[in-house]
């Protein structure tokens, strides 16, 4: 057998699978919370329906036949997925949705790049109003705040905005395409390689760097005047206040930001993590679904970046652990076996994670297994504690060791499982 | 835009996800109450690790080709990866692990059969204690009672009984396997498929359709004497009992019950509900990996049918609807927007999923999208009501409405929450 995963891809072991598992669920809550609803899709789509959607990335889309013939490609995002549901369906208006789920694409594997990655996405179809844009952002906002994430800068822009910008710039239309993907190198590539970029497209590019370093929206108005793409962020701006004081203070104007994909309308969105850069990015797209699908349905939405978003809390040292407290029941002796099953499955019934020995093992083997694993306590149970109606319970994180009416097993550990809750979400 | 999605595989529209949701969020919540660790793998292998492992079934595996002529193949089950995970690792023993995930199978369409369908598997690796086969059990009997099937057999037998068996009628060992093939169809097409089978083979068929429907250990005892297979089957039955005395009596001894897949070698099991037949199968399988890997360690595991088990409950009407509670603040013109959305951010951060008008709709239609979709309750707070305080609550279920205070709003729907839970659980 091949002892191998395929390049860009990965087993989650146990322990990882937990810390992922830990954010995913949070961050699912808060979607939920947001009264965003679950859509899955498959995870092979007719190629066709990827295919033409994705630019130059199209490259990287896995493609294969079925034994039908039938030409295939695993799901490169979940946008265009989300784009046919929509056309296939008659969806109540406004259709909230997420998904937390895998795509695929063949591209370079290097640090935090990988050919299958999961995707959060939050999406809203149906709305033109700015409160749905505003909805995205505070729902963003929550979600990383709910899995640690306080400080971070939220980076607005806006596409109607950046074509005021150009007009002002007397930059022609057919150029608007091209000036935007230089633009959407800066970040990554410098000014230096922008601006050789512009002078290339025959641009005065001094003027350009000074408008793009403005952070204020009434700034921006006093150089080029009324816009829709001003009064737009303006009202996302008025509107984030409806979910409370503190969204607003982390929007930024960034005119540099222009995010890469074509099909963005309006506002556009990146969550930036100072050094670490990007980890979530989304914006308006008004005109996507009627492009592919016919329809005439406006949407907004923003992906989370999860990968990314783990790779940086791994190197802050901030990803949680997602054990929670996990019990083992060892039975001292052969004798004490149907005993230390039954509080094992009093533990069970009332919610409390346990495993007690499955190997027939002696207590040594047992708590060094206890210890290696993922038990934060562990109950010993001895016949002769069983008969005076005591168990002794080992905190393995602090080396505690104490007495334990057997009746009151279950209400001790119930106390230290929501102390330590209380613990974690202190951290 | 090609408007479907390809044979065999399926969108899940948020109903539907829900539904879904609730019912491997429950189980998942019990194989990690039975101490069970998640393990995730990538959706593609190396074609190489799934080859040779599933006899003629090795045709229905999605095989296809990255950019960089690697030979790849659809994930066919969640077993394989786990022995090749096994195999790379050095895994703590016992390994316990469970996994929920999408498997691909290149199998005719049909009722219940697709293409792309979600495994729930858990596994216990390490271990050839019998205790090991009955935590395998009692688990898989407790999934099925958190999510409500409550009357099902758990058909046991063992392969090692069979063997017995087949060893007493003076069956060749190598026709065993011809003959296990053909017991296997008994269920699907009957007793006298299996007598011109038999007949065919040579065997007399009447000696053993009476073995066949003995029904007790003993009895089996009686006829074929003393043998491993027995003892171990007895053995389970006891150490069952470790976990209360409303396991053992699911377990049903079937003698003609073989389960298809060549690789056990101890105790088998499979699920049956009556007349929908089996949601679950497994057994004991302690030579795979040492076959596969070259690594001596034994193993027992089940697979819940998860499409199986949705399709009997949705069949039955008992299918949860796993929507929860969710509220729609509506506001009732447009300057008490604000003071509804106060209050959708208090109901938010108190844990109740709640939405509000993203829409900028004036209040008929508000009220008309939130009986639409999934709102059980709706808040209807207009200007004069919140300069007075009140709020008006309307039931969406009961058709209820009446006043409430506005700094009792959250406490008032925790409350009707936690009843709703109630509901739903005697449900």
């Amino acid at each position: 057998m091949k002892l191998e995963t395929p390049p860009g891809t990965r087993d989650f072991l146990p322990e990882e699978m937990r810390r992922r598992q830990a954010l995913i669920d949070k961050i699912r809550d808060t979607f939920e919370l947001y009264g965003f609803s679950p859509l899955e899709t498959p995870a092979f789509e007719y190629a066709e329906v990827l295919e033409g959607k994705y630019g130059d990335e199209e490259k990287l889309i896995y493609k294969f036949e079925d034994l039908g013939g039938r030409k295939l490609a695993l799901r490169y995002d979940l946008t265009v997925p989300l784009v046919r549901v929509a056309a296939m369906n008659q969806l109540p208006l406004p259709f909230k949705r997420y998904c937390i789920s895998r795509v695929w694409r063949f591209d370079r594997p290097q640090r935090g790049r990988y050919r299958e990655f999961w995707q959060c996405d939050i999406d809203i179809l149906g709305s033109s109003d700015m409160q749905a844009d505003a909805e995205i952002i505070a729902c963003a906002i929550d979600s990383l705040r709910a899995i640690g994430i306080k400080k971070f800068e939220f980076k607005i822009n806006s596409r109607k905005l950046l074509s005021a910008i150009l007009k002002k710039l007397e930059i022609p239309p057919q150029k608007e395409l091209e000036f935007l993907r230089l633009l959407d190198k800066l970040d990554k590539q410098g000014e230096e390689v922008v601006r050789r970029g512009l002078e290339a497209l025959g641009l005065d590019s001094e003027n350009l760097f000074s408008i793009l370093s403005l952070d204020t929206l009434d700034s921006v108005r006093e150089l080029i005047g009324e816009n829709s793409g001003l009064s737009e962020l303006e009202e996302v701006e008025n509107l984030l206040l409806n979910y409370g004081s503190d969204y607003q203070k982390f929007l930024t104007l960034d005119l540099s930001m222009v995010r890469g994909l074509d099909y963005y309308t309006g506002p556009i969105f990146e969550v930036s993590l100072g050094p670490y850069g990007a980890i979530a990015g989304g914006g308006r797209y008004d005109t996507l679904i009627s492009q592919m699908a016919g329809k005439n349905i406006p949407g907004v939405g923003i992906s989370l970046g999860i990968e990314r978003i783990i790779e940086v809390m791994r190197e802050e040292g901030t990803l949680p652990d997602g054990r929670g407290l996990r019990v083992y029941v060892a039975n001292a002796d052969p004798r004490s076996r149907r005993g230390a099953y039954k509080i094992l499955q009093d533990l069970r019934s009332a919610g409390i994670p346990a495993e007690a020995d499955i190997m027939n093992r002696n207590i040594s083997n047992q708590l060094k297994y206890a210890g290696k694993t993922a038990a934060s306590l562990v109950l010993i149970v001895g016949s002769r504690g069983l008969s005076s109606g005591v168990v002794t319970l080992r905190n393995m994180l602090t080396g505690e060791q104490k007495e334990v009416q057997r009746g009151e097993i279950v209400g001790v550990i119930k106390e230290l499982q929501s102390e330590n809750k209380a613990e974690t979400r202190k951290k």
